[in-house]
């Protein structure tokens, strides 16, 4: 791993990989005039600054580990043995930019075949090691970082299982290994016509078992479902033995096999391989954006349009927050005659382009049944303003782009982080107000202002998911504490008012003291029991999820 | 209960609800040159002709139990009991024509609240009773007749909590206690404009919670999915207390606690309500019919149509035995001339009706949606003979109706009985032929002739079920032998080529050996770590889907 890799794995700006503000000026100004006065953050040099344990594994263990999985698989070194210490959330950006110590994996491998796993996991049951799966390391809850046990840690990076072994062009399916980083798995897919239509945030970084541990949901989830959803099969590798699941498209075969282990975040065993379902690469695509006067009539609107089972890929209703700094985000200070133009209509019917609620719409499918849809939804969208296609062209375009913002945030003292919830539409409206005062008002704790972006994607039929990202000015020396505040206070808004403990996040050990209030004690149980008699010994990634 | 409704639990024959053969004798001749000669064969005349053990309940468990649910909540009476012994499988209607002594409840409860199932769980707990949920009784799979153990079994009848608690219009779900029956579940949710869209060929005597112990799946599964897709919650009371799976549209909480429960069959709790989705009752449905030249062109066809993301409500393609006996039980001896002009038409188009591949097509939802999925089918059916809306009206008419012939086929000596499985696109074909030909070879071995027709149902985007009826001559003395084994070469044959060991009838007793080869040691383990878990006392369906 070189250095450019390492630094990728970090959240660390890549050169030319900087989030090129189109009027940079206009962009902090608006955020110090919202959040005061920002200021620059110091932040480590480099890897070497951060101080490091030393590895705790034996002269014996790094003696089998080495032949396990020959010299190339298995590494000790500190810079390697860091960016596999945590994932991508704040607290992880901020302790590393800090150089504060970590609690690290004591060694690091990567298997190419399942025989290793096994092998590693019999290993660690007899020398008492921690195993740790890990695919991108992307996690936002905690999801891949050592807890803090007395007992070597060992991290299995599974990005050298990399392969589509199979595509079934009848079935519409492929058998692929859980290793896969997802631009990768869609160029083998595109390459005999089909996609799998999953799009999460950290695309570019994440791994097909990585979505699965952790019940992903990509951008067009409206349209091609959660990770579980498309999975058909799994097969994953625990301290008993291998499971895999049958390879059927639907059964009646007890409580689901399947759906036991999609979503275990590595706690019960190791996923190796999955088969998914694909679709064919769309012929045709749609794009069109829409302004409402306010968020509650965008979220009527979309409801009926899906309760009227007009299905699109993408649906994304920003409120009116979301909307103005979208807009910020996207004009340049030079604006071309066409998008003057645009302005002068939104106002001349009456509205704020940066105050109402902005909806960006894709379809994707047969020429045919895309314009059908897409006529039949007009009827719904009559109260908003048809902005065109642009908006949602340029979401589409850059919409892997913003988390790369997050860099010069911290760049310049910005707290910036994300909540995400789900809800019954009945209960959406309560949820939004409730989870939005709540952080606002935790964050005006500790800090003179806060920005609190909303918005809803991820859209069922029956109810849809709700996003936040906030922002404010760090509390200097508290910077942990500020967020945990924040944190906590969305979170118990969330469960205040009926919401999902998470959508797609996952739990990680981030969530996971709101396990049982959420699932309640004999729900909790439930998960308790599959980790009990999966991983007896407690092997596999300890203190995630549930159990010590 | 009177006696009608004790019969109608039987699948025997109510007046006025006899299956009528449009023209019996040429149906009865057809049957006898495929099947031999056929011959009446006795029946016990009523419910007290079937001997009956007496309870094994104690003076106290029957004071106890009618302190829990007064006088008109529990029934001691043989009956009663009688009643609740069994399933509507092939095996258990020759048992009770027979007279055959049947393993039956002691006792059986009428359950009005939760509380009372907790207690009556917690009495079982402390008097060694075996506890059977018990929803409408058409398992054919084993699933409600008491194990043969040595301690008094209680079967829980659901069906006064059968309330339609709360319907959230906003959200398009509704609360609903389990005992409810199709037909009213449906009443209710009709009159506020809803649909459930989950319609199995036992709707009229089924419950929503045993659809849900069961996974089952309705005949429009291929638009509104399986239960376990429309279920968004569940209540059920274990042993250990009541739990409640969150009320959200989806989330990423570990393993899904509420797919841990679907499917458990009665043996980890018993299912009290649930939430579900709604659909609006369709604007518009539009029913087609169709002629391919052979089975493995409407395969194709079908396929092809599914993966292009075109969704009929139904989608049923029979095989050209199934589509021959499906013409026989249509043609009047007296035809209309439209009949007469139809056939004509057919034959001048070169296919024999009764030899070809039918396939009936139901859309629903708006008219538009419905009409761009109708012209846009058109594309892949070119190769078949459009037969007009009537075959698919007669058979949505009648779809309910069918499993009473099953009274006069027995009436007449003749076997019958149904298996199904489903399988990736890829599979299909092989599985179909593997299954017919070993079913054909089994029923061979000991009848004269006989009669497997197949169709494809339930069909996803990866796969689709596949559903076998069989029929044949009685083996006189020997009917359960004969039946075991054509069903132990069917499901052989199933596990042979790959197949789902059910694909909506569930496990019950009847397919519980094939557990281990089908799921594997590891896979089946975990089913049974569930049950030894929640029900560490073997109170709850002993017997059945896992454990002893």
């Amino acid at each position: 791993m070189n250095k450019t890799e390492k630094l990728k794995w970090w959240g660390w700006g890549l050169e030319g990989q900087e989030y090129r503000l189109p009027d940079p000026e206009n962009f902090w100004s608006f955020l110090e005039s919202t959040l005061g006065p920002l200021k620059p953050c110091p932040r480590v040099g480099s890897l070497s600054d951060i101080p490091v344990a030393p590895s705790r594994l034996t002269q014996a263990d790094v003696a089998t580990l080495t032949e396990l999985f020959g010299d190339s698989g298995v590494t000790f070194d500190q810079a390697d043995r860091l960016v596999h210490a945590v994932g991508k959330s704040y607290p992880d950006l901020v302790r590393i930019r800090q150089g504060q110590l970590l609690a690290i994996p004591d060694g690091v491998v990567f298997p190419e075949q399942e025989e290793q796993i096994l092998a590693v996991l019999e290993a660690a049951a007899k020398r008492n090691w921690a195993v740790i799966p890990f695919g991108g390391g992307t996690s936002v809850v905690g999801g891949v970082e050592p807890s803090s046990q007395d007992r070597p840690v060992l991290t299995l990076n599974l990005q050298r299982m990399n392969r589509v072994l199979d595509i079934d062009s009848t079935s519409n399916t492929a058998r692929i290994q859980s290793g896969i980083l997802g631009p990768e798995l869609e160029t083998v897919l595109n390459a005999m016509g089909f996609t799998l239509g999953h799009f999460p945030q950290s695309f570019e970084f994440s791994t097909l078992g990585g979505w699965i541990a952790t019940r992903s949901a990509g951008q067009n989830s409206t349209k091609y479902g959660k990770i579980e959803d498309m999975v058909v099969s799994l097969r994953m590798v625990t301290p008993g033995g291998v499971l895999e699941s049958p390879v059927v498209p639907a059964e009646a075969v007890g409580p689901s096999m399947l759906q036991c282990l999609v979503g275990s975040e590595g706690t019960l065993g190791v996923i190796t391989q999955a088969v998914v379902r694909l679709h064919p690469v769309p012929q045709h695509r749609d794009f069109s954006a829409y302004l409402f006067p306010d968020f509650a009539t965008g979220l009527s609107a979309v409801r009926n349009l899906l309760q009227s089972e007009i299905c699109p890929a993408v649906l994304r209703l920003s409120d009116p927050d979301e909307t103005a700094v979208a807009v910020l985000l996207s004009q340049s200070p030079h604006p071309s005659f066409k998008e003057r133009l645009g302005r002068w209509y939104v106002r001349a019917r009456g509205l704020d382009l940066g105050r109402g609620a902005m909806l960006v719409l894709v379809f994707e499918g047969t020429r045919n049944l895309v314009s059908a849809a897409r006529r039949e939804a007009k009827h719904f969208l009559r109260s908003a303003i048809p902005l065109g296609s642009h908006p949602a062209r340029k979401w589409m375009k850059s919409r892997f782009r913003h988390p790369y913002l997050r860099d010069d945030l911290l760049d310049r003292s910005v707290m910036v982080d994300t909540v995400e919830t789900a809800a019954p539409w009945e209960r959406l409206p309560n949820l939004y107000d409730g989870v939005r005062k709540s952080l606002s008002a935790a964050i005006l704790e500790t800090a003179p202002g806060a920005l609190v972006l909303g918005h809803l994607s991820h859209a069922y039929r029956d109810g849809a998911s709700l996003y936040f990202t906030y922002l404010a000015r760090q509390q200097t020396g508290l910077e942990l504490e500020q967020w945990q505040a924040a944190k906590k206070a969305a979170t118990e808004a969330i469960l205040k008012y009926d919401g999902a403990l998470s959508h797609h996040h996952g739990i990680g050990s981030m969530h996971k003291a709101w396990m049982r209030p959420y699932l309640g004690s004999e729900g909790l149980k439930l998960l308790e029991h599959l980790k009990e008699k999966l991983d007896p010994n407690n092997i596999l990634n300890p203190g995630k999820l549930v159990g010590g």
